[in-house]
């Protein structure tokens, strides 16, 4: 039972790749050695940030891979610490428990692949999306229903405000919100 | 039994991301803080609207989101009512209520998120695709067979039209069509 | 049992959005009014044009839709009858047989969608994708195994090439071709 | 039991579509004659390549597509050897074995299709992914789990590397190193 877990959680840390995504890698290439990377993200993901805001969780991003579309995506979601380029995911773990002034029980993860195991094993709630690799599944405190890119961290999110009591409030909060949105790339 | 309230419909209203898609939002970087955004459309959602057509029905999609792939594929499928960059959907709702002097239970509404609760709460008709988050599907008149993207427009439509009976009509309509398409983007 | 259709079948038609894909259309904006349209193409469809080919199988497109990504798919794939923009698909169909010097009962189709019924009602075989609307599945000869864009067309030259009991002759010469492709874009 | 073929792999080859991808191929018309050509392939693949390098596994891929998205894909993996716009797979894996002073029963292969049989007939292990044609399925000694671009590639390492009793290891190196990821696109 995880929930006396999540009611302790204050900042949930994502893996991208096959968490905030399907685990797909589109690349265009440009001529020469140039690419562009392009990732699909989900749009119940995006509700999932605004949700996780209204409910007082800050948000972060922790992934290997470095690429603009990724960036982009934070920017519009208004993601606090967005870490890309980092193979060692625990240090960038403690680096922004540090700058929060967070315990590592204060914080979830979600992750997918064996990369994500350190931080999964040290943080206080570890998801792992339904279709993390198998031993990734093993040490999860918490399977999401939906696979990476199909909302997955919105089951997440509402896993954890659930567990705080806080879903129904940031629910209503969110679709009373009678005012045009001001961020409309969400 | 929704058949009685898909009778009265006369005007059906759309979410697009998770609903005329499968929810994947694509960002194509294009160096600095522009990106081009790229959306699925399913062919089988194409055909919806010209049965709605055909079938007297008027069209219109309300979208949170703001983006060009969406106003290109409108335009393609000749929907009358096109709202994007809304967060407050019951609003929209009422005004194109009122452009068409029609009453709130002569509008259908396709949902796929919470954002979408207001107006499924007000429409005469609330549909959620397969694909809808839980608490959407819970508050819902009809479940689509197909999950948005993959034809629960279609569904949608082929509902309305049935209970009105009229679908086989447009149907026969549509494909005895002899003459050389003239919007061949649909 | 549709075994004595196939084995007179020397054309195969096809549907395109549906059936050489999965249906979805990605629609790229690239300012203005233009749009760029991608589809995705299967790669086990591809080799189904050689087997098609080796069997002695014609093969031909029509579709509704115009789009430059399936120009370039036919002609990489060698399709001897590309109609796009063909809203009357049965005069396509007339024309095809009649450029051929065919009869009805020796073309097969592979559709999805009710503008695929009147060629499907001509034809000598009818095939429906495992994604078909459900009312073009019920007039269909035979149900491919796989839904569009995942390998259904590859099913339909198996289907007839087996009928014709050539399937295993066409593959021994497809796999035992030594000699470096020339059509490496298949 | 294919265990024991699995201790003697050292070079693991690979086919591209439908392998490290889905099958699906993109095609983006650029204006005339040519196409960008863009596949998806995933990121748990991504980590199998580290891990066979770790355990010791040399990698290739034979392709019969030529295009620019699996060269720069296949220089971001660092993939030892890239073989594109082959039809003669054989003679291909010949000269890989060659290169590598290797004998066939030390080489593993992952096809989907049936160009792919002569290679996996003459290999020491044959794997064929979950979406392999059935046929191809029919000639594997091992069916992987997951579908091409779905971490079939992974599951072809980790079943090499359980075999060899090295996946353990190879599973703690990789997520043990600390130092910042030198390879940011894998």
């Amino acid at each position: 039972m995880s929930k006396p877990r999540a009611k302790k959680i204050k900042l949930l840390l994502l893996d991208v790749d096959g968490v905030m995504t399907d685990g797909k890698i589109f690349l265009i290439p440009t001529g020469g050695d140039v690419q562009i990377e392009v990732k699909g993200f989900n749009a119940h993901d995006g509700a999932a940030f605004s949700l996780a805001r209204l409910g007082g969780l800050k948000t972060g991003i922790i992934t290997k891979r470095v690429s603009e579309t990724v960036r982009l995506r934070a920017r519009d979601l208004k993601i606090e610490h967005v870490y890309q380029g980092v193979g060692d995911k625990l240090s960038a773990f403690r680096e922004i428990l540090a700058k929060e002034n967070l315990k590592p029980e204060e914080a979830a993860y979600v992750g997918d692949d064996i990369i994500d195991l350190p931080v999964m094993r040290h943080c206080g709630l570890a998801f792992a999306v339904a279709n993390a690799r198998e031993d990734v599944k093993d040490e999860a405190h918490v399977i999401t229903d939906h696979c990476g890119g199909e909302g997955a961290v919105r089951d997440a999110v509402e896993y954890i405000l659930k567990a705080q009591e806080s879903l129904t409030r940031c629910v209503d909060a969110y679709i009373s919100d009678q005012t045009p949105s001001e961020d409309k790339h969400q």
